[in-house]
């Protein structure tokens, strides 16, 4: 998506080791009309799939979810990374290890929100390595429901997320694909 | 707000000292087209005080405040409760007790998204004590900019947040007022 591209040209930094900086309008501070058009683009490419529900990720992938969720007319829900005290008592809850946080972290969605037979579509802000992805999928089919597609805003295919993720026989989207980010550069790739 | 109003007569559930679990259209499940039309419902009734900044705490201050900053044009800035390690390393950062999580929490925003001179609406799910919001306000005047208007999804007005927020003088919105939750109930108030 090429406005997607030309915001992480002009405002995302390469912090190195594998890590794109781009809290100026996604993380910390977003961009509500960039993630609206975003949302719109992941509601066009899954449009076919039947989906019921949109599972994120807290915090990142928050924006993304809800714009694509609106668009596609379905809830959205996160996985939350601590039980809050308004939670039940008993959770679906996995562990993915974090990136930027270099530790694991926990993903828990209640089974009220999760439920047998939905039509899952998993949203995020990166594919990376897959492993958040993958913790969403886990805490899916948990709950008897199943994964119908993935998308992220961004890939970085260096990382091999997509390869991870191959097994699961899914539509997977990314709007923009990172190819490298060696030697402080970033180039796209297809 | 009516439609608000019914969501919480229909699915809200009051756990007791003063917790409104609303976990499944805002906090944990989102309705994302509820949401929309509250920050719909924010952008008219804040339309004339020049935002150029909508600030929250992450969460559960994401759906609403997202939305808001939608309708407004301007961006949204999370206040986080972790800092990230693609924040700098010097930061705006203050605590608040949180009512729900029963300890405190921090509030931390990156100097880059919060300028002198902004105009921040602060938005968040709930108006109770007004501990959150006022740490909200800590961190903009920290930056050196003001706090033009604040609004909430639901105000408990019998937490007193209205109250200790007054010495503001700001516009303050509540979507819906919950004025008891004596005895099992919820009673709105005006």
């Amino acid at each position: 998506m090429q406005a997607l591209k030309d915001r992480i040209l002009k405002e995302g930094k390469n912090l190195g080791g594998g890590i794109l900086r781009v809290d100026s309008f996604i993380n910390h501070q977003v961009d509500p009309a960039l993630m609206n058009e975003c949302g719109q683009e992941f509601a066009r490419r899954f449009a076919s799939l039947g989906a019921t529900r949109v599972l994120t990720a807290e915090i990142s992938g928050i924006a993304p979810a809800f714009s694509a969720a609106l668009h596609l007319g379905v809830p959205v829900v996160y996985a939350r990374k601590t039980k809050p005290v308004t939670m039940p008592d008993t959770v679906y809850l996995t562990t993915a290890p974090s990136h930027t946080k270099g530790r694991m972290t926990e993903l828990i969605v209640s089974p009220e929100y999760l439920g047998h037979g939905e039509r899952v579509l998993v949203i995020d802000d990166f594919l990376a390595s897959g492993e958040t992805i993958l913790g969403l999928v886990r805490l899916t089919r948990a709950a008897g429901a199943s994964v119908v597609g993935i998308g992220a805003l961004i890939e970085k295919s260096f990382e091999g997320g997509r390869k991870a993720l191959a097994h699961l026989g899914v539509q997977i989207e990314a709007l923009v694909c990172i190819a490298s980010m060696e030697n402080d550069q970033i180039l796209f790739g297809d």
